[in-house]
């Protein structure tokens, strides 16, 4: 146990990195913050370092494979992305997930910016029972904080595979999966397709839907009627309409 | 078309009252920002008075039933509720919807409590074609700002109706129209439950559900299934996933 006065600290600087992607990619690590993720962080096993306020009793269990330091005030004002900080820490290794996508149902992220977005897809998979995620070029850091805080945990639990959408559509389709790409054009209802037990399910840029070519490698084009003088759903709600639909078949 | 130059007007403060629960039931009046709410707001005809920044165009279709004021920064400094302000501002009346219910599909809100999570289901249950939306008491204010931003105009297109659900519930049973109570226990899962042309349904509060004596008059209790790792779901999709359901018959 080590105890870290000075947000000047050499230690805090590293700490700090782990908030920018770049600082990210560098350490293969990642900082995360609150109880309930460091607990599901725990379960992972993924947790390196402990950094928790002097006043707080580190459980048994969390302190197996991690260093454990306590800060100061000074040190939490800088590492908390949260408002009401409890002041309770953890460095995180990244885990790559198996590029190998087996059978089974996959949610694609084609360039989402919305942080809170992409984590609640994430979590919304999960629950959903979805195999994995897959993150395309472009879509949002999911080691950002605001993701990781929407995911809930789900991040621990799910594999999610970071490469080019191309790739995992062939490795889908080389498995005979079918593979359906969200789009207002030349789309057909959401509910006249049935669910499967393994698909690929592509959720577009919030703006701009899914890239036209990613879109044309698609075996289905799918859309979620807007009946009411709505003119959108949210982002993940859509999704998460979508998720449920396809898993449906249990 | 007058200037107010200066945030200590006495116009400027009968706005700002607008920005808090108490300051909106006393004047039957809300404040609402920015260009696409405001566009929304104008075609439901509820715009009273304009405030817009010197250097904006209003639109003539605005201004037919509307008075127009101009601001200077102090001013929109004191209104704005988001950080990128645009600075264009409207003041709306509250229009009651009628507390009739009629035969349809109703979103039920019990003591929610999150204004992105209210606006955002107001919206869906908009897109999924429900005739309306009746607010218990202990929800959220609907004409909170970010209620209102989250609706995305919705809330100006479809009726919203403040009572007690007990009443809400009753004015349905009379009708013959079932009404499904969302729970975790001995409730059955949603897709086991046909889509209906005419429903209640029920969301409950974040964190403790549906309460139990409203929950003990529903003819149905439904719960979606969590199938992989993930402990809940976010309550917007959640609410998503179950009025694009009961709604899928047309």
């Amino acid at each position: 146990m080590k105890h870290i006065a000075s947000a000047k600290n050499e230690i805090v600087k590293q700490w700090k990195k782990l908030l920018t992607k770049k600082g990210r990619l560098q350490t293969n690590r990642f900082l995360i913050e609150g109880e309930h993720l460091i607990e599901e962080a725990v379960r992972a096993g993924i947790v390196k370092e402990l950094i928790v306020r002097e006043s707080y009793q580190v459980p048994g269990s969390w302190k197996r494979n991690a260093d454990v330091f306590t800060i100061d005030d000074a040190v939490i004002k800088v590492l908390a992305e949260t408002e009401t900080s409890q002041g309770i820490f953890a460095v995180c290794e990244m885990k790559q997930a198996s590029a190998q996508l087996e059978r089974g149902r996959y949610l694609l992220l084609d360039r989402l910016q919305d942080p809170g977005n992409v984590g609640t897809m994430i979590r919304t998979a999960d629950a959903a029972g979805f195999d994995g995620v897959v993150v395309g070029p472009g879509t949002v850091d999911v080691y950002n904080g605001k993701v990781i805080r929407a995911t809930q945990g789900s991040l621990f639990h799910l594999p999610v595979i970071s490469m080019p959408l191309e790739e995992a559509v062939n490795a889908l389709h080389e498995q005979g999966i079918a593979v359906i790409g969200t789009a207002l054009e030349g789309a057909t209802s959401y509910q006249t397709i049935a669910p499967m037990d393994a698909l690929g399910l592509i959720i577009g840029n919030e703006a701009q839907g899914v890239a036209p070519e990613l879109l044309s490698y698609c075996d289905e084009r799918a859309y979620i009627p807007i009946r009411g003088k709505a003119e959108s759903l949210n982002a993940a709600v859509a999704a998460g309409i979508l998720l449920y639909h396809f898993a449906s078949v249990d």
